[in-house]
């Protein structure tokens, strides 16, 4: 069982929960939404919803320590609850960190460094940082972000909105994370100092940043949810392939792609030529890039605007009936597109 | 510096940005509350404020994989949040857990059996789970729980509602928890399977599950809330010495407290005696017994109940002018009482 396997059982425990408690209906609020998109919903009758989204960063599994800084990672989970709240159409408010330190890492002042990232972060979108918790740790580091967003009373955009007809866009270009992770992984490091520097290592450094340092997409996500543009919504943190199929499994609809039309940066595709990768492999199914997938009604594109904040969308597919499954065209050639991102607990081919 | 002085200037850089950034509350719901209390306030034009909680569980600093059951674990992270909402004096509505496990924990259902012992608990005061998120470790275990309550607008208890004059309540026993770490530490074991066991034995047991399987005083926390008895709240998660002190620096103020009327189960007198343990430093600096410590106007003293929920209130201070300082009297002697209970990056004396 992956954890999306598992996650489903829980909601599935949670809703039987919820038939039985339909006398709470009659209190104040409710929750509209609960496990199973970017954020939860929280309706209340003074005319506004809360969106409640929460991200867990683990030393070792979501970042290293020698690759990063600390004031990355206080961006870092930020931008990964920023990159949920605008998925919804939301605008974010409020955020609270909860950070585990072993004594050595406190000792070092790496805390009042995370702060400075997250608050740098936080105070280009008006976050305020609300309350979190502080605890020791025997040896790693951990963080957990949650970050509650507000929208007007039954507008947040759902993965669930898509229907067939509906065009899909994905905002910047997809892939620059995940050439960013393996060139970490193959001993660049990040330059965080600004100053001239040779044109290959300043493009290295820029997907590196796109990896350690994404940048959400929140003028996007609150055009798409405060102008009803966007049908349906999802943030790509685990892989277009893996989220495509979760935004098509909880409209209940199909999809077929361009494999053509992927936005891939130039760069990405000049770097990984370099080195042996598939640009597109990436592009298909590495996460952490943090742009927007999101639906639109075929009437509704002539209004999507050409940028927001410098970043403009592409059209990279359709949807279709459910019956078509989830496809990528290649040319004449077509296939499934089975997901292919990260998965916290799947096997390797062996151990199967 | 320890945590409690990094969260005091975490909050004061808040508040400087929050002085900036005025023109923010023409927005339909602000911050009413941040960093510095059990949980942060927001206000909403709806006639209700919510609060929200966070707490972090981390192995091998709050619980050891050995001497507690996934169960218990599920029940603890909800108790420590249910605890901070009932000492705002209001109710919890929705709930958020993150879990990060290694992979052979994942593999062992770990999961399911954590969310069994949270769903048991969520049902028995009616919070929903509405969200979470899920990470591997490499080796591990690591649990945040967030809680969402609400109460009428303008009803939440702080910590900075203490007034001199004003009686000091705690609810239940202290020290239990504390005592119950001390027996596992010397190698007691719990049994959650009911039956019928030796008296010591079972009383043995009892201590254990108050610290491995806190029962949070929800009832208490709704009744002193919503009928305005207490001035100031706060739970005892620290320690009686730590919280007492935040409670009186948020306020503003002193308190003497009488070592005589400490209420303290006279199983953990007895169990303390025959370990060579002194129960009363126990009760004083023992962290985790979840009870709620409070403050009641002398007018008011009168209008609390006997019992909530088969708990009852002990009588155990007063509060004085800032000038006096926190003291403990025994008797005819009076000391001062230092924050004893428990800290994450307080050195011990050996390091310092």
């Amino acid at each position: 069982m992956n954890e999306f396997d598992f996650i489903n059982k829980i909601r599935a425990r949670v809703a039987a929960k919820q038939g039985a408690d339909s006398a709470l209906s009659t209190q104040h609020s409710v929750l509209l939404q609960g496990i199973g998109d970017d954020a939860a919903i929280i309706h209340s009758t003074g005319g506004k919803d809360s969106l409640v989204t929460t991200d867990l960063l683990i030393e070792d599994i979501d970042f290293k320590r020698d690759t990063t800084t600390p004031e990355l990672l206080g961006h870092k989970a930020l931008a990964v609850s920023l990159s949920d709240i605008a998925a919804m159409g939301a605008r974010a408010r409020w955020g609270f960190v909860s950070i585990g330190l072993p004594p050595d890492v406190w000792e070092s002042g790496f805390a009042e460094r995370l702060y400075d990232g997250y608050f740098s972060l936080a105070e280009l979108y008006g976050v305020e940082l609300a309350g979190g918790d502080i605890s020791r740790t025997t040896d790693k580091i951990v963080i957990d972000s949650m970050l509650i967003g507000e929208c007007d009373s039954g507008r947040a955009v759902l993965r669930r909105g898509a229907a067939p007809g509906d065009q899909i866009f994905v905002t910047g270009f997809l892939g620059d994370a995940a050439a960013g992770l393996r060139l970490i992984e193959r001993g660049a490091r990040v330059h965080t100092a600004s100053g001239p520097k040779p044109l290959e290592e300043h493009s290295v450094n820029r997907l590196l940043l796109r990896q350690l340092s994404p940048v959400p997409r929140v003028g996007w996500g609150i055009l798409l949810g405060e102008q009803q543009l966007a049908g349906a919504m999802i943030d790509i943190s685990d892989g277009l392939s893996s989220d495509l199929n979760h935004l098509c499994e909880e409209s209940g609809v199909g999809a077929v792609i361009d494999a053509a039309r992927i936005p891939i940066d130039q760069v990405v595709t000049e770097i990984c030529g370099r080195r042996a990768l598939d640009p597109l492999m990436l592009a298909l199914h590495g996460g952490e890039d943090f742009e927007l997938l999101f639906t639109v009604k075929p009437e509704n594109v002539g209004k999507l605007p050409k940028r927001v904040d410098g970043v403009a969308v592409t059209w990279v597919g359709t949807i279709q009936e459910q019956s078509s499954g989830v496809r990528i065209s290649e040319g004449a050639r077509i296939w499934s597109l089975e997901p292919g991102g990260w998965e916290h607990f799947r096997k390797t081919k062996d151990e199967e």
